[in-house]
């Protein structure tokens, strides 16, 4: 096919977009093309801009915009309690909820042998060493529900038990607003489990 | 929500491409503070590249990487036959087929009088003039099958019949290795009207 040298060169990088397939990266690609040089510009500043200005916390690796994040540095928040996330983005997602109000610990990934992503990997001592130096008592484990996730909460539960604190895992269920007959068996098994008295 | 700066800046950049809501540009903002400079530069640069080199044909209105395209300047290329399409991309679309060997025209849109175009907005005129001078003998019309396509359709049809030429539309039906039974009615009842002897 007589796809033009530059066109070919933006679909390949915008296909490495998490969800962008060919079709998709092309239907961009000819969006930019449409877009004025000022606003294509504006977009890729806003790239550039994000990456050079964002970082992640240098003590619980979460999104910040210096060497600390605003969550570490919020003298108003319950420093006692900490969640244990995988990704940045989960620290939004729990932000969002306006329900939380301790620190955080983003893992940067989950246990995964299979991809070689060991307790090391995701510097699981620097975890433990946080914990016993800030005096944390509880530690809420918000891995994602599924077998890395579920294997990292494991691991970190036995890592933590010597500590003698409370560690505790966001509960699984049915999601609000669900509908029983929509569940899938092992969410509905779960919800069976965690059930509690009313 | 404490949503930093630059990440909102760059999640709104992305929510302006097609398909991409609020979800997917966050994924695709984490995606790209997770990657190198290097590689968020990379990807900024072939943006602006492509915005830069890319433009299109004075003649004919594809991607073009000069003032002409290489279809137009293509001398093996049957100079009798025309196809006019919509956008820009379905040039690419049909090249990838290897049937057609005429040349093309883009409309760079469709009649849609809702939204305010009309047959000045397409330059429908300069179309008739190229057709008139170049001695095209068959127009293939490859506008989308849709209302506004169908009525672009319908008014080049008319706009050329004075000029006494072929005008064709390329075939509605069921799509190859597609299913009668998952077929919605009016590509059924399209197919039924196409139908040919065998």
């Amino acid at each position: 096919m007589a796809y033009p040298g530059y066109l070919k060169k933006l679909v390949e990088a915008l296909t490495r977009f998490p969800g962008i397939g060919q079709k998709s990266a092309q239907r961009i690609a000819f969006y930019l093309l449409g877009c004025s040089r000022e606003d294509v510009v504006a977009i890729a500043r806003a790239m550039i801009e994000a990456k050079d200005k964002l970082g992640f916390c240098s003590t619980c690796g979460s999104l910040a915009e210096a060497e600390l994040c605003i969550y570490c540095t919020d003298l108003k928040r319950d420093n006692k309690l900490l969640c244990v996330v995988q990704e940045p983005r989960d620290v939004l997602v729990l932000e969002r909820t306006g329900q939380y109000n301790g620190l955080y610990h983003v893992l940067h990934g989950a246990l995964s042998p299979l991809d070689g992503i060991g307790p090391e990997e995701l510097k699981l001592d620097k975890l433990v060493s946080r914990i016993k130096d800030k005096e944390i008592s509880e530690v809420i484990i918000a891995t994602n529900p599924n077998v890395e996730g579920d294997a990292t909460a494991g691991y970190l539960a036995r890592l933590l038990s010597p500590l003698l604190i409370r560690v505790t895992r966001i509960a699984f269920g049915l999601p609000v607003g669900g509908d029983i007959e929509y569940a899938d068996d092992l969410t509905l098994s779960r919800a069976l489990d965690g059930r509690r008295e009313i």
